[in-house]
């Protein structure tokens, strides 16, 4: 029955795409996957989908002949990809697997700060020097054996090997055999620095729609390149953090993850966010004799820091993609603060008057309306404020603003809120 | 003085790449927009590259003959991208500029759904007979005069124009003349509906690690091709939707924005917010004599129903992401959600003895510290359980979980933190 089953399993597994058979190892348990893996054999492009988080616990359940068979199969970059975060031994086990010229790449990638373009780029290049004519192109692509699996460019390089334009394929295959290269090289042409950081890359290739770039050593030499899909997971993963950032979530990585490790992760925000609470219950309790005389105010004092909350993180969010995305500089920054002040004013009278009216209604009590009203409004003008202030000064400090604005802009919306709301009931209706 | 002006600003922007000089038409304001675009004739390229809340702005700022020689230079995707949110007038204005067959493309383009394939598709293709060799695709492309400016594969038809298999640009350069080109077209091949939805083409693209994809129509014929720039830039746009949904900005568009434009998409998520508010203060109200009584008590609500909101939000930004990334499907459902109930209770149990001793201390009450304790360990399983649970609920009920979640998570961590912590005291302390 179990040669049965092994074999079920592995016609289920044959049509799916390597991203697929790895979700599907995500998506179930671990004495599942062990079941799966002890039955189905592995191939390098599953193991280079496989999520970060399972990776270390499939690799302990390969055989190591399956597991050096697997890697052999992969390009450099995805080699780098898959044990930079890996402990010694297993690292150590996958380097011994791979051929010598292949070791001494993955070694040089790592060499490389991490997400930095050198761990991100593919050493393999195809380039060609610049006098070069469509014909000797194209002889000399015939002639090797070894091109990679994916280029969409032929790198004209100089005597020093400095790359100095690129060729799109389509335009090799457009034209006479006897066009010089040259002279049907892209317009735009940008080189990327091998330190320079994996985010920077992918804003560079998605804002002048590059498809490949080269990648240069300190002195200007090619020495690899990154090409559009792998920016695009780059791209991809910079907007998942900001997200998981922005609520607080850090850089959990997935699903699979485990209940301790999910703890562990997000516990301290929880605590960054007590502390905040208990400062604000602190301005609170400057006011227990007003609210002891008049316990309408501990019924709507919340809405007033709710209301500030949300302003101040719609403020916020907008303004840390807009710094993500590098839309917001210095040469506009001060008329978004206006913009945003003037926004929390607007919101601000249409909902001191709804809430204006409410508080009246419902106590009976029309000065108690008018400190609701004056409260939300102060409240919403500092939030479109702070929401905008805090993650640009953070940015300005080199602190990530999606990790740290939304507890400093809390804290002060809380803190104005009950302040203002209470603070104005304690002057005037007492 | 105004001549040697227009010399200097053109100066400048003579070495900026397109999306360089849309971005520096963004960040200026209104009447700087004004000057600029007066001395500096505006390229197609920069047009299809500005962000749609200025473009009606400066289409109306240009003579209709700098418009339309800029929507020329355009190929038919860029055209549909640029006018599909136009107002009537201005996109015929645009379509009359346009050459017969270019008009036709665009035509066609906007006759399939708002964000589908159909409208994100190139209609240039570059297709061949599926019994080709590569000398026969080779002859053929260099006679041809009008080659897409970006193309990465020659898409094998068979005879009724169905797609069969792609074949890069680099297998066709890297193999002899007389190789057939379905001996050497790539494993896997996908071909896209025109009516599917763009989210899903993006998916798809960074799933499979697309570079192009030919596009068909409900009768399997070739219409078009999607490149992984246009995925690239949806897949952007998916994330920062996400984004700015989860925070309650709806589908804000930009930084240059006006003032009554964002008051007008902020406001109604912040009447979302005050209604839920609102319920929460009706459930505070119900205990306004157990306030009266102890007044410690409203000093100290808020921190139980601000620990929920912030543990609710984390687990459902969680599940919000991993619904948009299919990574949470119906085989993990439970165990995710079992996961963030278990979360939830040590994060719980965590913070409650955290909290249980300060409220002892603080106000020197030992009932006071196990009452806030008992609701913080309520509060946290409860949003662990709404923050998974509500927004699948609203996925399989077709509504976007980025878009709703957050009201319905942080209403039910509210009701319940303040219910809980209230309760227990009116039972416990009185």
């Amino acid at each position: 029955a179990e040669a049965q089953d092994a074999a079920t399993v592995n016609e289920l597994m044959e049509p799916l795409h390597p991203a697929d058979i790895a979700d599907l190892l995500e998506q179930v348990d671990s004495s599942e996957r062990a079941a799966i893996l002890k039955v189905h054999e592995i191939d390098g492009e599953t193991l280079s989908e496989l999520d970060e988080s399972i990776r270390e616990e499939v690799f302990d359940l390969l055989s190591p002949g399956v597991l050096s068979d697997a890697v052999r199969e992969l390009e450099s970059d995805d080699v780098v990809d898959i044990i930079e975060d890996l402990e010694d031994d297993q690292q150590k086990a996958i380097l011994d697997a791979l051929e010598d010229n292949d070791r001494l790449a993955v070694q040089q990638a790592l060499s490389y700060p991490e997400y930095s373009a050198g761990r991100l780029m593919q050493r393999e290049v195809v380039a060609g020097p610049e006098h070069w004519t469509v014909g000797e192109a194209i002889d000399w692509l015939r002639s090797r054996e070894d091109l990679p699996d994916d280029f969409y460019h032929v790198t004209l390089v100089d005597p020093r090997y400095h790359p100095v334009g690129n060729v799109t394929l389509g335009k090799i295959l457009g034209h006479r055999r006897d066009v010089k290269l040259k002279d049907i090289a892209e317009d735009s042409f940008r080189t990327i620095e091998a330190t320079e950081k994996e985010a920077d890359v992918a804003y560079a290739f998605n804002q002048y729609h590059l498809i490949s770039a080269p990648v240069v050593d300190e002195d200007g030499k090619l020495v690899g390149v990154i090409t559009i899909d792998d920016a695009m997971i780059v791209l991809e993963e910079e907007a998942e953090e900001d997200i998981l950032r922005l609520a607080g979530v850090g850089d959990e990585s997935s699903l699979s993850d485990k209940v301790v490790a999910t703890t562990r992760r997000r516990a301290p925000w929880l605590a960054v966010n007590l502390a905040t609470a208990i400062i604000a219950s602190l301005v609170i309790s400057l006011f227990e004799d007003t609210i002891a005389q008049y316990v309408a105010l501990a019924v709507l004092m919340p809405i007033v820091a709710s209301m500030g909350g949300n302003a101040g993180t719609q403020s916020l969010t907008v303004a840390v993609r807009a710094i993500a995305t590098k839309d917001l500089t210095g040469s506009n920054v001060l008329r978004v603060i206006r913009r945003e002040v003037l926004v929390g004013t607007v919101n601000g009278v249409i909902f001191a008057v709804v809430m204006g009216l409410v508080g009246w209604v419902w106590f009976g009590a029309p000065m108690l309306g008018a400190v609701i009203a004056a409260a939300m409004i102060i409240n919403l003008v500092v939030a479109g404020l702070a929401g905008t202030v805090i993650p640009v000064v953070l940015d300005r400090l080199k602190v990530d603003p999606a990790l740290a604005s939304g507890t400093f802009v809390t804290t002060v919306t809380d803190v104005v809120g009950f302040f203002a709301f209470l603070g104005l009931a304690a002057v005037v209706l007492l």
